[in-house]
C-alpha cells in the first residue's frame, strides 16, 4: 500500500500517517519525491486490515490518496496458486485442455422443449445441459419459470442423455434444493456480488458458473470469486457475459472477451463465455463464440430453443438446432487453430 | 410496439410478422414508410405478454427491431398514478414538501459510536437514522456488521432519540427479522435486481429505500419498484447513489443527479439521494448534498460518523459532525431557495 | 512513480528495474513488502519523461503495473496555483463570486431569431451570449451552421445588446477568424482532444470555454487545458457538459455535477456547466442548473430559442424564453443560498 | 419515425402533431393502442430533415419520444449497397477474403528503428507499415512525433521492403501534405467527430481507416463514416480500437469485437481491429487478435517495436518481432480455421 501525500502536506501530517501505519505493526517507509512525499508499508497486510486501513488513512488530512500494491484477492490469484484449476463434474472436465460446450434453453418450458433441446446438445457434442428453472427476469410481469418443475425435468434430461446440468439459482435458500437436481449452479450477472448468495454455495462445495456483473470490473469479480473459495469450495468457473454497452441499439451488452486473456494471467480459475445474453441477438453469436475460443475461453454457454419463435424466454438470442450445428463444426476448426480439442 | 422491418423485406415476411400478432388476438397497422416497412400494435398488450412477444417478433425473419411504445412498469408511473406518492413512517414522511435526511454511520460499530452518532442526526434536524448491521463488502476479508446485536443498537438509539430507523437487508429470508427492528429497510444497489429480495419485501408491506445499481437504466430501476408494488406494498423510496465511473480517481460512482428529474417525472415515488457513496470522499458530499436539493430531491442519505479516522467502514466518505452540522445549516438554505422546508 | 513487481518477480528483475531508473538520474527506492516488492522514484521526473518512462517500465519482465504518485499536469493544478483563476472578457468576470450565465440559440439561424434571443437574455441577466456559426453534427445531412455570416450576425448582436460571445471553433486554422467575431472560443466536446486545435487556440491567446468529452476522465480534460495552457494562454473555462450515459432513453448524457467540485479541488480553473447539451430535453434543463449551481458552477452556458418549434437545431433542448426567465429567477435564490450574487 | 404520445395526450396534442407532420409533405398515420396513441411516419423522410424533424416534434406538448425506423447513414448502410466494399491500395486488398495485417511502432524515431520494423512486418506476411509522424498525445509533455521527417522516413521505408503505408493525419489542412507520403491516411479515435477533418479526407478520395471513438456507439461510427462517403469517397476502413473501460486497471481500453459482426451486418465497410491500443499491454495482443480474426474481421493493425523497452511511445503495448511472429503464425490458423487466407 502507498500513501501519496498532497504536496504541500506538513512534516507533521506526514509524521501522523507513519505513526497510523506503525501503531498496527506495519512499517512505514518515506519516500520523498520530487513534488510530494508518498509513503510506502513494508509489511504483508493482513486481508481483514487491508480496506479499513486504505479509508483510516485516505481520511488523514495531508493525505492526497492511497493505492493498492498487492490485490486484494489471495485464493482466487494465481500468484500463490500458479497451475491451473481444474473443475471436474460427472466425468467433464471444465478448465482443462479440451473446450467444453454448455448448451440448452433460456427457460425451461416443457418437457418436450427440454428433451429436444438436449437431444441437439448431446449430438452436437455439447457436455453440459442448461436451462433455467428459476428466472429472473427484468419485469415482475415476464415468465419466471417453472421452478421445482423445472429442476425435475433438467435432472431427468440430463441423466437421459448423459449431460451434466448447470440452471440458476437466486435465494441462499435454494441452494440445497438445487443442488440436490442439478450438477453445477449458476450465480446470475445481478447477482454477482449476492453474498449471502456466495457464502451459502461457499459452504456447500458444489460446483458453481459465476458469472460476471454488467459494471463490475475483474477485481471485484475475482473478489466475489473468492467469498465462495474463502469457504472452502474450490469448484468456480468464471462467466463473462458482457458488461453494459455504450448503447442497446445493435447488442444488450458489450462481450468484454479481453477478460479472458486478463482472468487467465490474473488467475488459475477456468472462465467460458456467454455469448448469447451479451448480444442478446442470435445474428452475432456465431461470430462472438468463434472470438471466444479464439481469446483463450475454456468453454462456452450457449443459448439454443427448438423454436426461438415460441420460446417464453430470450427467444431472440437462441440459436436453431441446425445453426448450432454448424457453430459446432465451425468451433471444431477454431478450438484446433489454437490448440485445443472439441469433441 | 413498433415492428421495424428490413428495407429488403418480403411480402410474406410483413405477412407474418401482422399474423403472428394477430395470432395474440391483438391488432397489427401496417406502416409502409419510405425505405422500409414498420407494423404498429394498435391493442393493449397485457403485461405479461410484453417481453416474449417482443423477443418472438426479433427473432422473425425480416425483422430489423422492435421497439417500444408503452412503458413496462405500470403501478410506478406517473401516467397512472398522477399525485406524488408519500410513505409515511414514525410520523416521518418521505415525498413530501419538507426534506427529509437520514444520516448515520456506515456501518454500526458499538453502541457508544452508534448513540454518539444519533445524538448528532437528532440535534442538526435528521429526522431517520442509518446504521448497518448486515454489512456487503466487496471483499470477504473485510468487516462484516455486527448483525442482530447491531440491529438491537439501532432500535434502542431510534427509540431514545425519536428517530426512524433504516438499515440493509440482503437475503430475503432476513425480511422479518429486519423489519422487527427497523422502521425502513434498504434494498443496496448491488441488490437492486435480487428478485426473491424484492419479492419478499413486496409482501411485507415494509417501507423500503431502493437503491440504484450502478449499471441500471432508470427503466430497470422503476421495473424493480415494481416488484415490490406488485406485491401490494406502497411504501417504496427511490435512492440515486451514483452509476459506474469513468474512472474511480477522484469519486467512487459518478452521482447521475439527473435522475431525479428524470424519475420525478416518470414516476409518482419519493426520491432521495446517497451522496456518500457516490463520491466515496467526504470532500465532496456538501457540494453534491446541495445539488441534490437543489434538483429536486425529497431527501437525502447521508454518512456521518463521530471519528472517521476510527471506522471500520467507509470512512473515508463520512462527515465528521461538525461537518454535518455546517452541511444542515447550508441545506436549509438551499431547501428554502426551492421552496421546500427543512426542519 | 511507483513500480509494483510481481510476487514472484526475481532479485534481478528487481534489481534491473532499479538500474532502469537510476539511468535516467533518478534516485529508486526499494520497498520490500509482505508478498511483493514495490520500487519507488524518490525524485522529480521531468514531465517530458513521464509517460515514456511509465511505458518502459511497465513492460519490463517481473513487473506487474506502474502507478502514479504526481498527477500530470502542472499549470491546470491547484498545487501549484493555489488561488482560483479569473477569466475577464469585455467586463464579464468568470470565476469571481458572481454566477455568470450564457445563454442563446445551439445554432445562428437568422438575424430576427438571434436578436430576440439576444434581448432576452440581457434582460434577464445573462452576461455572455452564445450562438454557434459552425456547428459540428452528427450526420452529415443536418444543417451545418451559417458560418462567417452567422459570426457577423454574432459580433452585431453582441455589441448592440452589450454581451460578451462565444461561439465554437473547429478547425485549427479558422481561430483566428473566430476570434475577431467573438469574444470567446468554445472547444466542443468533440474536439477536446483535437490537439492541434487545442494548440493554436493555446497560440491565440483567447479566451477559451473547454467542454469535456464525453468519455473523457477528469485527468484528460486537465491535460487537454493544460495543452491549452502550456502555450501561454491562461483564459481557460472549463465546462461540463455530461458523459456518455448508460442509455438515451431518458437524456442525451449524464451531467457529472460531481465534476465540479472535484475540478474545484484538483484545479484552480473556473468551470462552468452547460445542462442543455447533457438532459437534451428541456424538461429537465431547470433542475439540473439549480443543481449545477448549487454544486459550486462558476455558472452556465443554457440553450433558449424564440421558438424552439422551429428551431433547425436542438430545439428539444431550448428553453423559450418565458422558461429562461423563471429559471433566471430561481437561481438567484440557489446563488443567494451558496452566498453568491447572480444580477 | 414514430412519435408516441403521452397516455394522457389530448386530442389537440395528437392533431397538432400530425399537421405538424403534413406541413413538411409527409404522411403521418394514426396508431391508437391500448394506452397511449402513436404516430407513423409513412413517407421517405428527406436525410437533412430528419435530426431537424425529430427534435421539433420532442418538444411539441403530449410526445413522449420519438424513435426511429430508418438509419441516419444511407451510403455506409448495407441496405443501399448490399456487397462488401473493398478498399485497393498499392496492390493491397482491404475488406476481400484475405485477411491484411498492418503492423509497424506507434511513434516513428529513427530511421533504423522504423527499417528494423519493416523488415520485420514483410518477413512475416504484413502488408501494410504503419507508423505516426504526427502523435496525438494526452499529455503536451510527452513526445509528439517527429512530423514531416518521420513520413518522408515512412515513404521511404514503404518503397524499400514493398509495403503500403498508413500514417495519422489530426489536422484538416495536412490531409495534402500528409497523402503526398503515404499510401493510407488514419483519423485516430479522438478525431472520430472532427468533421473538418472527414470533410477534408472525404473531398481527398484518398483512403483511410477511421477508428472508433471510445465513446462513440455504432451509429455515431457509421455516421462518420458517411461524412467521408458523402463527399465522395468510397475508400473508408473501419478501425475498432476499444470503447471506455469499466476501469483501467488491467486493459486502456474495452475491445469491442461484436462491433465486428455488427458492423458487417449493418455495412458494406471493410473493418480491422486494433488490438495494441484497445489492450495498451503487449501481454494480451496475442489472444485479441485471434478473437478479432475468429469473430470476422478483415484485418489487424498491430503495434510492434525492435526493442519496446526503448520505444518513446506506447513501448507497453508493442509487441517484440519474435512474438510478433509467432503471432502471424497463430493468425495463419485461425484465419485457415475461418476460411481466409493469410499469406
Amino acid at each position: 500500500m502507498i500513501v501519496a501525500m498532497k504536496s504541500g502536506a506538513a512534516p507533521e501530517e506526514i509524521q501522523a500517517v507513519i505513526e497510523k501505519i506503525s501503531g498496527f505493526g506495519l512499517k512505514a517507509v518515506d519516500i520523498p519525491g520530487g513534488e510530494r512525499t508518498a509513503i510506502g508499508i513494508a509489511s504483508a497486510i493482513p486481508p481483514e486490515l487491508r480496506q479499513t486501513l486504505t479509508e483510516l488513512l485516505e481520511s488523514m488530512p495531508g493525505v492526497d490518496r492511497v493505492s493498492q500494491v498487492s490485490r486484494a484477492y489471495k485464493l482466487a490469484s494465481r500468484e500463490f496458486h500458479p497451475t491451473d484449476t481444474v473443475v471436474m463434474v460427472k466425468g467433464v472436465v471444465v478448465g482443462g485442455n479440451e473446450i467444453v460446450v454448455a448448451a440448452g434453453p433460456c427457460a425451461i418450458e416443457s418437457r418436450e422443449q427440454l428433451f429436444e433441446a438436449a437431444a441437439v446438445v448431446k449430438r452436437c457434442g455439447g457436455k453440459i445441459l442448461r436451462g433455467g428453472a428459476f428466472k429472473p427476469r427484468t419485469s415482475p410481469y415476464s415468465f419466471q419459470g417453472l421452478g421445482v418443475e423445472g429442476l425435475r425435468l433438467l435432472k431427468e434430461a440430463g441423466e437421459t442423455f448423459g449431460l451434466a446440468t448447470v440452471t440458476e439459482v437466486m435465494d441462499p435458500h435454494d441452494v440445497d434444493l438445487i443442488s440436490s437436481f442439478a450438477d453445477i449452479l449458476q450465480v446470475g450477472a445481478r447477482n454477482m456480488q449476492n453474498y449471502p448468495l456466495l457464502t451459502a454455495i461457499g459452504d456447500s462445495r458444489w460446483p458453481v458458473v459465476l458469472k460476471r456483473g454488467p459494471s463490475a470490473t475483474i477485481d471485484e469479480w475475482l473478489l466475489a470469486a473468492e467469498y465462495v473459495l474463502s469457504r472452502g469450495n474450490p469448484n468456480v468457473i468464471l462467466c463473462e457475459r458482457g458488461v453494459h454497452p455504450l448503447d442497446r441499439e445493435h447488442t444488450r451488452y458489450t462481450l468484454d472477451l479481453s477478460a479472458v486473456p486478463v482472468v487467465k494471467y490474473l488467475s488459475h480459475l477456468p472462465v467460458i463465455v456467454d455469448p448469447s445474453h451479451a448480444c442478446g441477438n442470435w445474428r452475432y453469436v456465431a461470430a462472438m463464440s468463434k472470438a471466444a475460443i479464439a481469446a483463450g475461453a475454456d468453454g462456452l454457454l450457449v443459448e439454443i430453443h427448438p423454436d426461438p419463435g415460441r420460446a417464453l424466454c430470450d427467444g431472440a438470442q437462441s440459436l436453431k438446432p441446425d445453426s448450432f450445428e454448424n457453430l459446432m463444426n465451425d468451433l471444431r476448426s477454431v478450438a484446433c487453430a489454437v490448440g485445443r480439442p472439441l469433441p
